[in-house]
């Protein structure tokens, strides 16, 4: 286990949904901003790694497990420990904790160091993940295997200017949002996500055409984001009834 | 001129755009929520006089004038004021400080009170307004003459789930990113907006297919967001070359 960083939030009218819940790509931002904001704290801010190594940290892997969303207004805590790390590895836990002090949601997620030059995978320096004091382990730990979608509907969508961030690239909370958008409007408003796993494959470029693909199966959608026919990320989402 | 409330923010990576610098929408959302605080404050929440009257804020105008907008991790403060009304309007200006204190912009924004259930338009309420200590007046603050664009080239857009808030209407900060979203790609890295002038004449709901049409004049951009042939928002964008 690694040390804990935690910071309060208060959810805002402006990310809060129909349903009255926070919204879930807004959610994912903040936490990888909670993130940077432990690291920062702990001398290995994003900047300083950039500055003295050249790399960048990507998230290459989520897996959710909700109990229920954050609420509009609600006073939450959103807690972070980096948990263990293998040779390519970092692996990151947030809890979000609601007004009531009960666990709601743990976020797993995975990053990688990437090399800003080369666009490839870096492994792990020893000198900036040391200070979280998370355990070093063999083993990957492995997500689900998503299979190619076979009877698909899809649904086609441009990259936008505000879509991008800094880098030029698509934000990551997009995929999401590109994902819940070609289910049905009837089932959102009474259905919230139980479980997500969520793989990001490849980065999404301005002025591309992106296709948010999607099977359905009762409780569960699994998701494709492919552009000029590549993966660029995959989903599985388990629903159940909202409260 | 009234109570001053001010608050610092910390500009977050994912509400940053390619030029390093945040995203207008998310500016103009903080600056709402903003405004929602010093009303708590002062004991008018939006909760306090939905429950009391059945009321809400709506905005129906805003001008910008833009220095520069806040950048990338930047600290800034957002101040705010409301200055003065009328029977049927509220004014009310925000002001951005940036890191070195100096103010980089202000924006005027009109406000009205609206009957939730009728959607109607209400006058001003004393008992609600008279904690801001802001001035009465008799006279209306015109903004710019919109004329109906002529020659404008349109675009398609549907509105999509987490576009809505949580009355199921697309939140005001959607407008501006289909406007901007029209611009040139290239001109939009080149430039930054000088001063907006923009104008909500109707709510939208999800369903709607919207058209985001655009005239283009050397560096002001005049913009209409129509629905079923109908304007629903206007705005005339003075463009500046950025820094």
């Amino acid at each position: 286990m690694g040390l804990l960083y935690s910071e309060p939030y208060q959810v805002p009218f402006y990310e809060t949904d129909v349903n009255h819940n926070m919204k879930l790509p807004q959610l994912l931002s903040l936490a990888l901003q909670v993130s940077g904001r432990h690291s920062l704290k702990l001398g290995v801010s994003d900047e300083a790694i950039f500055e003295q190594y050249g790399l960048v940290w990507v998230i290459t892997d989520y897996h959710l497990d909700i109990i229920r969303l954050p609420r509009y207004a609600e006073k939450i805590r959103i807690e972070t420990e980096a948990i263990s790390y293998n040779r390519l590895f970092c692996y990151r836990n947030f809890y979000i904790y609601g007004e009531d002090g009960d666990k709601i949601m743990t976020i797993f997620s995975v990053f990688v160091l990437m090399d800003f030059e080369t666009r490839k995978v870096h492994p792990v320096v020893e000198d900036i993940v040391s200070v979280y004091e998370s355990e070093k382990i063999k083993k990957a730990i492995r997500g689900p295997r998503y299979k190619a979608l076979e009877n698909a509907s899809d649904t086609l969508y441009h990259v936008r200017y505000f879509d991008l961030d800094m880098n030029g690239h698509v934000n990551n909370s997009k995929y999401l949002e590109w994902m819940f958008e070609v289910v049905d409007f009837d089932f959102l408003k009474g259905h919230v996500p139980k479980t997500i796993d969520l793989k990001y494959v490849k980065e999404i470029h301005y002025g591309s055409d992106i296709v948010s693909r999607v099977e359905t199966f009762d409780k569960t959608t699994k998701h494709e984001i492919t552009a000029d026919g590549a993966v660029h990320a995959q989903a599985i989402i388990e629903w159940q009834e909202k409260e």
